[in-house]
């Protein structure tokens, strides 16, 4: 696949929309280009977060260890990032992220990772977005389930 | 207060500490600062989210709506920044931010929040960073939780 392609891909991610196609071919150039068999780990909890996932095509699962086994908390769409989490905390994996299908996925490594959204705030106001309704979200699962518990 | 003064007490606060003097006291000329005394609300869930609140002194409790009455799902300590999922999501407030103490807080309106965050995308980073831990720290109690049950 050429630059020209990925670059197009990248566009359809909503958070890299805006940014000038010129930018999106450096990132692209940049960053690795997976195929993931379905059933096969893009990154492992627990791990050593040093990249983030853009999802071009396929369907992924995130699973977190439970005492009960493994527990299937997401599902991740193409064309969203996952992973962003351990880069941005500076931990460990906190789930492990799993091809459901075979998936095509970006690997963007935590530098140019960060370079990316300290250089297009527009980016980090857009992973923010995701991110806080991500937390309003869990949040309220876990409020149900613990006013339900009492 | 002077805005000199208020600009100071923005600097203790980690994520504008590397933000210049003369773009903190802008910010501190931009905002409302107010005093809310033991047991009132900053802001109330449901309502819709126009700002987001700096605690420059006193502790913050967040409390959400559940059938079995509120439920306390965090405090809030000096020098951290609450309220801000609200605008990030343009959403209705997810939470009530109750004063646990009297309270001096920083009110900044979403536009200038906005602005902030495109004009210095180290803050954006920083505040990518808390919400990932939040997230984080609320998918690990959920999981528990979850798990405990089965």
């Amino acid at each position: 696949m050429f630059l020209r392609d990925e670059a197009e891909m990248l566009r359809r991610v909503p958070i890299f929309s805006k940014i000038e196609a010129a930018k999106l071919k450096l990132l692209a150039f940049a960053s690795d280009r997976n195929i993931y068999t379905a059933g096969t780990a893009l990154c492992h909890q627990g791990d050593r977060g040093d990249a983030a996932f853009v999802i071009l095509s396929g369907n992924a699962e995130v699973y977190v260890h439970t005492p009960a086994g493994d527990m299937k908390v997401a599902d991740v769409q193409p064309n969203s990032i996952v992973g962003e989490i351990a880069i941005l905390c500076d931990t460990a994996r906190t789930a492990t992220v799993r091809a459901a299908t075979e998936v095509e996925a970006l690997r963007i490594s935590k530098e140019t990772f960060l370079k990316l959204v300290s250089d297009f705030p527009n980016i980090g106001v857009g992973m923010m977005r995701g991110l806080a309704s991500r937390l309003a979200q869990t949040t309220s699962e876990l409020t149900t389930t613990l006013s339900t518990e009492r």
